[in-house]
């Protein structure tokens, strides 16, 4: 057997856990150590665990380094950083900053002779895959994302900083009449009111003004204003109970029409019970493909629509021409 | 804008036709000519039909040309021929010879400086990424393919080969039970009986021992013994009226565990009004693939897996990078 591709993980929160959990699932992927910020005794790894100034030392004992900072506060700055040190991969998320942050990777990366993969994950990742391979095979389709049911993080922290809650939590739900529509080849301009639904839990402060919240929530612009939400409070046990999970999914759906006028439609679906231990094994497949891609010689940014899907496979190219296609 | 791609078809049945109509919906591809064994006055393109004997008189006209013979029939002789002289894509779907045809279409493509892309389409093909994609992620999962509702061509031509069968069509249609079950977490082992069910439409020649057929398609070893099979007798007019389309369809599913112990679920999902037009427009985006890695040097056989989902897309690396990652 071959040596086992090196592993690092930068940053140790849910995703960082969930990638370690996904190597410990890959016989060719090996954990070398946990780098982060906080004091290393309070990391519990199965790995070594290493401040981040120390990382210069391991520049010849990782392959690839998985980034698992948050896209708004570390990785601005720790993609650049590690991209001139290892090859990288991570899962930066903010859209409309992604063609800038792309640049930034590729001048890292391309000065220190090594390949990152940025913006990977479920989506942006496999949907952005699904978006690109539809449209292609069917350039007179629409293509819609629908995102749910799930948790949004950003929606519940949104919730969470109001005045009187104390916890909160928010799911995104598709409109089940909308996804019905869509799946019977009907291919409707949308509102996002008609796309999703949210749903909120809120445990309140005692004593808390609960008509405040619920409106300051359902008005709140950019994040409930253009949408119908539906707002319950609960108790603190309900919510240890029944709402510290972390499930989401979605699907890509594209209805076109080939030139006979025939409808054509291709989904892709996810169901995911945990979030970040299904991200985490995104980024580990993709840290397969980026070490493989670099000894052949490529280096700077890429994303998953440069990697061909069967560098994400442990087996070889003749083993899946045989078993898999 | 750039000069388009230029398409040959070899061999215009149903699977040429479609590959023609979806070239007329892609402005970055166009059709110089049609390849055939048949006088050519016989072909309704609008494209120039040239007998195949004079193919090589395009060799520098043609960027890719598009194989669309049969794959028992066709493909073994014409690929080999083809691959030497031109980039090519092809369909070649008898899963078991595909590693025997890889190697006779590599030495020959290589032979001529080549590059063809072997056995595309939806599955050989869409469906090969998705489990590729799937099993890539979740190493500890369990990945099932279904097939319908749909026309099986294979099918259909075994029952017409029956004495005293007119004309037959025969559906695979997946078993709803076991697909509820799958798609609801569960990851059974399955007999072909409990994956799929047949439904044959057969119109009977006058006075046919219509008992006798439906003993032979149902006891029909490799085609009809091991799964459930409902014949229905019809007439002509019915047959006509209701049951010459080529609708087809079906999807890949996995469902795997994650190191926390949740249960993770991803599903490619394909509903085609019209098989043929479906699976040309696949080629079609496959061709761009083709020129493109051609162009950047790569000779030989690949296959889907080998190649970068943005290089099926007409859209450049940074456009799609800022309009569908």
């Amino acid at each position: 057997m071959r040596e086992p591709i090196r592993i690092g993980i930068a940053g140790y929160g849910n995703l960082g856990r969930g990638v370690e959990k996904a190597v410990a699932q890959c016989p060719d992927l090996e954990l070398t150590a946990v780098f982060t910020r906080r004091p290393p005794d309070q990391i519990q790894s199965r790995a070594q665990v290493v401040p981040v100034e120390k990382s210069k030392d391991y520049r010849d004992k990782i392959d690839v380094m998985i980034l698992c900072g948050s896209s708004s506060n570390d990785l601005p700055e720790q993609g650049p950083f590690f991209a001139a040190q290892f090859n990288t991969v991570d899962s930066f998320d903010l859209h409309a900053r992604i063609p800038e942050y792309f640049e930034e990777i590729d001048a890292a990366a391309r000065d220190g002779g090594n390949l990152s993969l940025i913006s990977t994950g479920w989506d942006p990742g496999l949907f952005s895959l699904a978006r690109v391979l539809f449209s292609s095979i069917l350039p007179t389709g629409k293509t819609y994302t629908f995102w749910g049911e799930g948790v949004s993080q950003g929606h519940s922290v949104a919730v969470r900083r109001l005045p009187g809650v104390k916890q909160a939590v928010q799911y995104t739900v598709p409109v089940p009449e909308t996804v019905e529509k869509i799946r019977q080849g009907e291919t409707p301009v949308l509102t996002p009111r008609e796309e999703h639904f949210r749903i909120c839990y809120v445990v309140p402060e005692p004593g808390a003004d609960r008509d405040a919240i619920e409106k300051a929530i359902k008005t709140m612009p950019g994040y409930f204003a253009d949408y119908d939400t539906t707002v319950h409070f609960i108790t603190e046990e309900e919510f240890a109970a029944n709402h510290t999970g972390m499930p989401h999914g979605g699907f890509v759906i594209t209805t076109g029409t080939t030139g006979g006028g025939y409808r054509q439609q291709a989904e892709f679906r996810l169901k995911l019970e945990n979030n970040p231990e299904f991200t985490g094994s995104v980024l580990a497949a993709c840290a397969r493909a980026v070490y493989r891609l670099h000894r052949e010689g490529k280096t700077g940014a890429c994303t998953v629509l440069d990697i061909p899907i069967g560098y994400l496979s442990p087996e070889s190219p003749a083993e899946l021409r045989k078993k898999m296609l």
